[in-house]
């Protein structure tokens, strides 16, 4: 088993140069394999790939220049959210349109980037569903999570989410459909909104995904063993909790908090190691534990 | 408090001389004391300790030579252990003493070590106790284990273990008695025997011990997360279990179930990465969850 795990590539958001996985990849799996990220490092083509499973995402439009950029405003409307298709997270690359933005100076801050204009969506809240799909093409998802953000970045991932029964089943749905479709193995991140008209998926993350640390505490095998499970062809683990779980980031200054966390009983701390708690920067987190509801 | 953790020494089980114990101990608190280590290496010493508490232990004599030994056995009687004072774990270092046997042999085989000969005790099980002291005098311990032994060696340890809610309270009781007479600062474990007239110390280990680690996967925080903390004077974690537990340690040819117990969607699985599974060698453990009963 071990031989085989160090037979495998994997990796998290790298720009490893195309020549360079070709050649890896006569060596050795590539897992997650490279389509999975291609698809999910670009916002257009992971909407496209989304809109084919017959999934709902946001209303969107592409915008290459500033011409694009009049056209995808009058189409898609404000308030929506102007954003590059690569390499953005945590809100970064990222403007919100308001109405009534002189559109020349927003497209100008976008720096010739290729992006899309994402419309507004009316949703009662976000919860993700952290998948995992193994070599055999088994499939095992976690009991999804309650994400609030503030300021652009996750804040809390509360577990059980507010979703009835069948909401629960259509999210896990959607991610094993996500999981079959990439023929996926590993673990993959899928953000959705829960509205009126049903589930929406805001994007896919190809990766461990920070709304999945609680399952460090309420989990018998969490998504770190679980991802390491799947590449190296090991069964997985099947996801049940046997706690209820509030996963809360600790970002900045958070960290004069921690002497106070520790002492709470039901707090599991996570700290990174990072030397200097800069403002915005994920400095740890904690998972807050209570009996199972 | 990084900075904290750097400037503390803490051990295991090593012989390292007294003058470098002296040395170190003029730069950094060494954590556990070495009046906790000295008293628990030693079998006649920690009995004395123990008897100095109040504390039941079994029938024992001390034995340096063959006299003391025929003496021992006519006081003790048999079905009886001799054991080495010193340098003992895992049955190592014992001879079971049924009655009838050549004493002299018996004495020839220990080689002139200085042992104890321990009357065996009736009792209905054996559960221990993980306890942990911080820096500030604070006690935490976790709900007591039903310990299984085969061979000599741990088998199994099953938490909640049967005991009366009195039972459970003086166990924990006993084990707090201990870590304050030691001034103790960390974890340790006491294993006891339940017995029709109460609970015997069988012997402490100053340190995380191996029925414990039924903690990783069934408490918020561990009982190695529990030791760092101890010894680097964070608060401790209260010892709570979110879930019932069995660990099972996984020794030599156990590690042929390694891909069954990997696809068992219970049990969390604990590999030490040894190169070799020798008959009786620890190879690792898993700990089987299921919901708090």
């Amino acid at each position: 088993l071990r031989a085989k795990a160090c037979n495998v590539v994997t990796y998290e958001f790298e720009n490893i140069p195309t020549s360079a996985l070709d050649i890896i990849e006569e060596h050795a799996p590539i897992r997650p394999n490279r389509r999975a990220l291609a698809t999910s490092q670009d916002r257009l083509d992971e909407k496209h790939f989304l809109e084919g499973l017959g999934l709902t995402v946001a209303p969107y439009a592409n915008v290459e220049n500033l011409q694009e950029l009049e056209d995808a405003v009058a189409a898609v409307g404000t308030p929506s959210i102007l954003k590059t298709r690569r390499m953005g997270y945590d809100g970064k690359g990222q403007i919100r349109l308001k109405g009534g933005e002189q559109l020349a100076d927003i497209w100008a801050q976008m720096d010739g980037a290729a992006c899309v204009l994402e419309g507004f969506v009316e949703f009662a809240h976000e919860v993700s569903v952290i998948g995992a799909r193994g070599a055999d093409g088994q499939v095992s998802c976690y009991d999804p999570g309650e994400n609030v953000h503030v300021g652009g970045i996750l804040d809390t991932t509360t577990v059980p989410a507010k979703l009835s029964t069948s909401q629960r089943m259509d999210a896990v749905i959607m991610a094993g459909k996500i999981l079959n479709a990439l023929d996926y193995i590993g673990v993959l991140g899928v953000e959705l909104f829960v509205t009126p008209n049903g589930l929406l998926v805001n994007e896919i993350a190809p990766r461990v995904h920070n709304s999945g640390h609680w399952t460090q505490n309420g989990c018998v095998i969490d998504q770190f063993e679980q991802h390491i499970r799947a590449v190296t062809g090991w069964p997985l683990g099947d996801g049940a909790r046997h706690a209820d779980a509030v996963m809360e980031n600790l970002i900045g200054g958070d960290m004069d908090r921690v002497p106070e966390l520790a002492a709470d009983p039901n707090v599991a701390l996570h700290l990174y190691g990072k030397a200097e708690a800069k403002p915005g920067r994920k400095m740890g987190h904690i998972n807050r534990i209570s009996p199972k509801s």
